[in-house]
């Protein structure tokens, strides 16, 4: 029997004591739980980077994992804390979307709205749900195992969808994203939106700010130095970057810049 | 029987290899101890701050818990490590008064000057103790499970004590005792020191910096964007923020700024 | 029987959820595995940073861990996934230089090429090997526990130097490593290269940028506040420190200046 596995991703960052205490909270309820961190990195309050960041690990992790989410403007209010059950993973987070892209990319869901307080660490702040609330929701159900104890089932989630690519003659606007560690622009389109440019040899223009690319290339280290490659990256969307530079600085460009792919 | 729990608190940032260093010689010494970071991020140097991160996080952990807090201007001087134990947890620090919140909460104190130098890693570097003291007698009492053998109790260690709110006519003058990672400024001031600016109704006018509030919020959110509120924090001190802003960079306040209520 | 440790030295940060999906994979293939972060802050593409953060931690850990590091500008290219068996550790790399610490220090060395895809996650990405190649492998090393059937041994891998000091008459010139998260400038010179520095009593002078240094000191506390002094480090390299200061930022020296010792 292995430890059950709970990840947290928050917008706490990790110069404060935050992430700590929702560790101790969790560890003083179930001392066997093995605790991840997947980021604390999120952009703060910003709920489509936090929905990209659990979106794009969780599907790594164990079955039975318990992915506790924190991106929380409306902490203290009336938000609700919601248990989500996927195909193979449980999650635990505020219902304001963070979880979007878990529910596009799952099959199976059922959302329930947490009211077994219970389970939650007394009193409860109303600036920190991660260490009062949360944090011991998820740490409960490591022990408890079931979820039909912390609430009912709710379908009225809150859910966002990603931008969408926007198509038109010979064209499609797109948009960046997020920005990663190393300066890539991830992009909103998939191969799928522009197939033409992952065919070999076809002719296209990519336009990002000032900047026109004209080539895919499978790997970084296939661009030349300070020249802006497109690339299909790791979680699979269409990727700006540059060979051992830094595209978002180079560029200019951050989140949210139009991405413009003219075709033929 | 439970993995025995080690969290460590300090300046040490995690851009370098000296956090990883100080786990590798737990695990080394015990292997069965289960690593928890609190925090890297104190100020460095910065012993109040210090004394903050650990003070706010650790009551949150199972009992027999043990502290790593390492903020040490003074390594390989005279100062000495200790080895406290308090109502249900442990702490291994240098002698400086980065404890003392520490000391300010727990009813049962004894503080041992840790002499027992085979507890340590040799040969022991001067600018290291992270790694070559602490790390190791951390690790050493989570196997040897007493603290008798560590060194004998002393009663003089370093303590000293926030700073304190001063009253005047109509007025209390606090100060920021620390920014937190969303721009928050928590100051000095608990509720007991300003129970009319927590009564419903009340009517009182705090100054920070060139910005004056009036009002009280339950909740980040219930601000409207921009406005500076203050709320009382999840650590139990007047805080003042903005709702999905930062109010330190807004306001232009840093730790050590005035903050001035007056009343009625 | 303890945990198998795996540890992660990367350039990913951890603004990602890059580490995040590196442990799932890890977990999902070996869920007993205890995984530690020694850093995730190697600047980025930086294989002799890279070279030094594994390089100085490693041997801490206890005998059989397993340290994936990955600084890897060569991602989706020829080169090489390694799999390196010392004296008491074992390491997962790309076979770009970023163990050549490593294998200065090593008595026992055998390198292989893993060429086992069955240890890899498919699709195997063209961007992300820390998530594809490495981690798996790592994982399935944990479990399998014999090095054989990753791949054959190869004796052509990758190493590099470090830059030797250049002794002249009466003076030693030496260079700028790494700057620690303090601002320490630590030097690729060690007591053996100026031992007239080490010896008490001796008259020296060491240049870095404009300023002038002529004492070492044994601890960062001896110097008064603003004074750059010299100090022989925790990993047993000449550094230039400031009391309670950050060298770097003071003297305005970064990593690759020069630092000229003269003696006499």
């Amino acid at each position: 029997m292995s430890r059950p596995i709970i990840t947290l991703t928050t917008d706490y960052n990790v110069q404060d004591h935050l992430v700590g205490a929702m560790k101790g909270v969790i560890l003083n309820i179930n001392p066997e739980a093995e605790i991840v961190d997947i980021t604390h990195g999120v952009v703060p309050f910003d709920l489509l980077d936090g929905a990209l960041a659990i979106g794009q690990a969780y599907r790594y992790f164990p079955p039975r994992t318990i992915h506790v989410v924190v991106v929380d403007p409306g902490v203290g209010t009336q938000r609700r804390p919601i248990l989500v059950t996927g195909d193979q993973h449980y999650f635990v987070a505020p219902d304001n979307g963070v979880l979007s892209l878990v529910y596009d990319r799952e099959t199976s869901l059922t959302v329930r709205h947490i009211i077994a307080e219970h389970y939650f660490l007394h009193p409860i702040s109303n600036t920190f749900h991660g260490r009062d609330v949360f944090a011991p929701a998820a740490a409960w159900l490591s022990k408890v195992g079931q979820t039909s104890s912390f609430g009912d089932e709710i379908s009225d989630f809150v859910r966002f969808t990603l931008p969408k690519p926007k198509p038109a003659e010979n064209m499609i606007k797109g948009v960046v994203l997020r920005v990663d560690t190393f300066g890539n622009l991830m992009t909103n389109l998939t191969p799928e939106d522009v197939p033409k440019v992952v065919e070999p040899g076809s002719v296209f223009k990519i336009r990002v700010g000032s900047v026109e690319i004209t080539r895919l290339k499978q790997t970084f280290a296939e661009g030349t130095p300070a020249e802006p490659v497109a690339i299909i990256g790791s979680s699979g969307f269409l990727e700006i970057s540059i060979n051992r530079g830094n595209a978002a600085r180079t560029i200019g460009a951050a989140r949210g810049a139009e991405v413009i792919v003219e075709l033929g």
